[in-house]
């Protein structure tokens, strides 16, 4: 499972289907098992914040269920699940709105043709709509021919595999960068903007997305390319005051060193391993881009611009009121 | 082939093994043989200027040689070949020292252990003696213990497959990068100094070397981590101004959006695609680092540090003098 947004998302319905688990085995202690269930989804990534929000949501739902019946429960429970999937699909459309509207303002015109360049995937496959940064990108689309230069994102080659794939199934011109080639590609001229997705920003604004997002913000900032975040306001963590406090999730050497083939033959994937005995690797999934290097964050609120701090808790405030009021 | 000071070696001994295949046929025209083989050779591949280098070296001795003996001549080439690798090799060893001499007083101490970050494979498979950064890597590792970070450097893996293979045959202990995470890396404090080769050095101190080299030095130079490049004067090109016109090898799509394992079955090497049909690559082989980003420029005349232009004109002047005594 992977995109933040769609982690959380998943773990709304992971909690409903535990619940209809349950219930369908006639158990009684459905509380008990929903805790587990909650601990156990809450810590499964402990990098994008939207699946603790989410994973808050649906406990306060469970614990606050007055009706004893077990099938009513799990009737509340899904429709929980259903309305934050809702509610990140809403949230995809604004934000592709808001962003195309700041990327046609800071570029000067709506129409002209532009390059995106996009790391990692962030669209279809990562939320419950058309996506954060990708659906910044099919958002600008409407207006504009937009072509895409995808980042192919070592190691699981997201950009490559997923990025590419949903987007050339819309129509769009899709060219994949080796990662490494994506400084000198926005140092050349070629990139009109960068947007990316995010797994958790802090209150700051710094920013923690897949690995290779600071590396291209660098680089945006050295070259006088604009660099932007998309993301719904669950990813936006206010109780985490600055990217050093967010946890890095680091994962496996063999997630690096082994190279896997599509899963087509009966044997299972081909794979093979691209370093010698006794080399190990070092795998920070994500990394933090400082919030000064991120000239817009783009959320279904509005946007905001450096220094984050002010509009991102005038944002969070107004998420907390929509919450309350629903 | 690769490694720009090895593709001047290998040119320079493919020049000597033409001469040595006409004179076996009992060829007569071997002015006109070695004439097209250096044609052929440099334009071979447009980045690395030690290829040009060479070629013109052993154009002088062939369109020089006054001895009408075919077997005179053939050895005479020979040895001129084996001579440009001498030098080589000298190379290494004298830019191993001054980086690490270079380096040591950088950072304050020649004992305490360091990690030292490097990009694809500048190191005996690069070049004819201990390599460009490699060889400073090894220099330091005399008086000091050296950790390595290798970047895995996309899309052949020089830096997991190569550096990674020589230096733990070395005794190094070696940790793979994938290329993503190396500003993360670099920016978690863990790295002590980036040592990198070079395909050319512009007069001006531009660097063009692997693609991937830019966005480290973009990441040192945002966390005061010294970046430093390892190269022999055969790779600085005083008569290029500057990055701009360096010429930038582009690749095939296919070796990007391919991915091939060792070809150990009989069948060959098993690979296979990491993106959808209708997607392209861009890949520059190599990108420019501007002057100002690289805090030393380490050759085997001395260690040039910014402004660089100054420096290298007074080594380009020295090299000149010591190639007109030989």
């Amino acid at each position: 499972m992977r995109g933040a947004p769609l982690i959380g998302v998943a773990a709304a319905f992971g909690i409903a289907a535990e619940a209809h688990r349950v219930a369908s085995r006639s158990e009684t202690d459905l509380d008990h098992a929903l805790e587990l269930a909650a601990r156990r989804l809450e810590t499964a990534r402990p990098t994008a914040v939207n699946l603790a929000a989410a994973v808050k949501r649906m406990e306060s739902v469970f614990r606050g269920q007055r009706d004893t019946d077990i099938g009513q429960r799990v009737r509340e429970l899904l429709g929980a699940a259903s309305e934050i999937a809702e509610e990140d699909r809403l949230a995809c459309l604004a934000i592709g709105k808001n962003g195309a509207d700041w990327i046609a303002s800071r570029l000067g015109s709506s129409e002209r043709p532009i390059t995106v360049l996009t790391h990692c995937n962030a669209g279809v496959l990562a939320t419950a709509g058309i996506g954060t940064a990708l659906g910044v990108i099919r958002t600008a689309a409407t207006t504009r021919r937009v072509a895409v230069l995808s980042d192919e994102t070592r190691p699981f080659f997201q950009g490559a595999r997923l990025t590419a794939w949903e987007l050339i199934k819309d129509g769009f011109e899709v060219t994949v960068l080796p990662d490494v080639a994506a400084a000198a590609t926005i140092a050349s001229g070629r990139v009109d903007v960068v947007v990316v997705g995010a797994d958790r920003i802090a209150a700051n604004g710094d920013v923690a997305n897949k690995v290779g997002t600071y590396a291209l913000a660098l680089a945006c900032r050295a070259n006088g390319v604009p660099f932007v975040v998309a993301a719904p306001m669950t990813t936006i963590d206010i109780d985490t005051r600055d990217g050093s406090a967010i946890p890095i999730e680091f994962r496996e050497s063999e997630e690096v060193l082994m190279l896997s083939g599509p899963r087509r033959s009966p044997a299972g994937a081909v794979s093979f391993r691209i370093a010698p005995d006794g080399a190990t690797a070092l795998y920070p999934a994500f990394d933090v881009t400082p919030a000064d290097l991120v000239d817009a964050i783009v959320t279904e609120l509005g946007v905001s611009t450096p220094p984050h701090q002010t509009p991102l808790a005038r944002f969070a405030a107004l998420a907390r009121e929509v919450a309350v009021a629903r």
